[in-house]
């Protein structure tokens, strides 16, 4: 049996073997598969943002890919090891909030608690699930194994606190910043968008959201120093140096600068509001 | 069909999921192909830098090897996306000078803007055509479709100022800083060399410089700020923290600290002026 | 014939293109081979560290594995290129060191100077033997090619001091940090240990150190600082902020801070004296 890729996410970093030990560990247990890195800069013990990471990137990966989560700040503690799986792909995790937006928008065929030691390293150390638990699972699963022999199945699994989004009586749009990315860019909580001729239409992501529909040419995002901008396409639309809102990679409103840093140049933190107001 | 790897060279850092996320397109459509990262540290928008680096490293890469460059400030603009083939190696990047290097060095057999849409994703933003356009269309070549199935052949591709090089009546060299490495060492435009006993042969790798011949034990290179350095073999040559020019791994000459950072100690920048004179 | 991975090791760092090019080097040799990354995050010539990372990674990859490591500040010098192997892997490496801890825990079966240019690129640089040099090597060995046809036997490699650990008269247990690690996490020098019960017995990595027991409820570590603390299992087993010492995944005793940064905290560094301490 062949599964897809196993999809390594982690706060380790690249400067330690943690990552690279953990591949030592697949490559011992199923040579022939395939390992890609989603990211190891997850800032350390960010649970949100690579559960946001998460749910971003599934959609693009292959069926039957085995996407392996290790932002662990109570690894060796009571916190479960888990193995949830969907139609789609599966993940392996701790229970501590990362697979909150995958579980927010479809709901799991099976969840098991890890914990059949058959399928995981003889000694376990209490700092490092990634590679004597996470990994070995996630290899043997990649070689055949069905998870369900792997562990015992669980329900109510641990989310964490998500974004808001809110339609207000007035039809605007508020929202809030989620992260920054590696070049300042600010995304936030604002999507999903369809196209329909001029008009955005929001497909909400998150609960307690209602559709509402915008003219694209008639919308302006208003932050929280008071700015106003409108809705372009890409950076290039607007001057080098110059703010610009648009729908990103991530179906939400992102903010950036042209040739700039967005996070740097407005001091916006996570979490402040957002919002996004019809135009006279 | 089988082709080489595919190879990916970007400025999107590790820290978010963008390079994770393309190589999930890329295995999605070509799940056997391997998949090699050149580099994701190019400085945001440094065209120049990943031109050069697309040149330094394709000799080493094996037949039939996709290059994937996307250090694309114009992303979402109506700055063209290319498919640009030469007989050992294709590239797939913006139209933004990123193949100004290979261009200069080798004429392409065929290039293509890529306007057939259905070797792209289907659903393309504005920000991260990484992921939407280059990754799969890399893919499907590595897969066996012909990049003339791909696109529209074009002429005229952009191309970056080259750095300068030039042997002077008094038959000296000048050359020029072109950038600085990780262990901040200096990479110069003077070269190609080739040894012939004693004397270094130059091979000029730049348009409008001709060859000419040098004493390797009667040669000095002369810094900006005045100092002179004779040309070693390597960092162990000189005492530590001391400065030392070699032919680098480049083929170019290169300044250096031995276990020190020459870039830091010497304050030199990008396209400052450098000599290299005949002694006495 | 096939090999187990190629697992690269270096001090280039992910900015420039220098990991790329060796794998596209291997990639032309040895096609099928996979190859992972330990970390190429070693700081610059710190050979001690990457001597400590192979011998702590290595027993975690599958047999038949070809560990390439180059942090190499004599390359271009005299300082032999060696080719290492034991019954479970081989090591591609400059002869500076790099092979201190696993030399120490084992003997190997062959160890050769890596003379036969055949097996190396026809051109080689002064400064970037990873490529021009081990990765070649690396290939020809994933390839079939055996290790004695490689080179030229030779005894008397070179091993850098090794850390101390020491028991004396009372008892108690006199080591050191090692390093620190991406989290800030202290590595210690005091392992490794086997559990029997309550007790923990030292298994003693070092030569000149005996083995000892100790209660482990009854220990505590005395830190440079004369703070002392209790053994503990895993970070959450202190509220967040707090000193943590318990026995890493290294087998050896660390120090951390429950979600923060002891490196940072206790400004402590490399080779500071660290005791084990039997309580009343």
């Amino acid at each position: 049996m062949t599964s897809g890729p196993i999809v390594l996410l982690s706060d380790f970093g690249l400067q330690d073997a943690f990552v690279g030990t953990m591949k030592g560990v697949i490559t011992g247990i199923a040579p022939q598969c395939r390992v890609v890195d989603l990211t190891h800069g997850i800032p350390r013990g960010d649970v949100h943002r690579a559960a946001y990471y998460l749910w971003q990137a599934a959609p693009f990966f292959p069926e039957q890919s085995i996407f392996v989560a290790v932002v662990d700040p109570g690894v060796g503690t009571s916190r479960r090891a888990l193995g949830v799986a969907w139609p789609e792909f599966t993940c392996i995790a701790p229970d501590n909030g990362l697979l909150t937006y995958l579980l927010t928008h479809a709901q799991p065929s099976l969840a098991v608690e890890l914990d059949a030691r058959a399928f995981q390293l003889e000694e376990q150390s209490g700092t490092f699930h990634g590679r004597d638990v996470f990994a070995p699972v996630a290899a043997h699963l990649a070689s055949g194994t069905s998870l369900a022999e792997m562990g015992t199945p669980v329900e109510k699994l641990k989310l964490l606190p998500l974004p808001s989004m809110t339609v207000g009586a007035d039809g605007n749009l508020r929202g809030q910043i989620l992260l920054a990315d590696h070049f300042g860019n600010l995304i936030t909580s604002m999507g999903l968008w369809q196209t329909q001729g001029e008009n955005l239409v929001l497909d909400p992501w998150l609960p307690d959201c209602r559709s509402v529909e915008f003219d694209r040419m008639k919308v302006r995002l208003r932050l929280p120093n008071g700015i106003t901008i409108p809705l372009s396409t890409t950076f290039g639309d607007v001057d080098p140096g110059e703010l610009v809102a648009y729908i990103g990679s991530s179906g939400l409103i992102e903010i950036g600068v042209n040739q700039g840093n967005a996070a740097e140049m407005l001091g916006l933190t996570t979490s402040q509001e957002i919002r996004l107001i019809r135009k006279g």
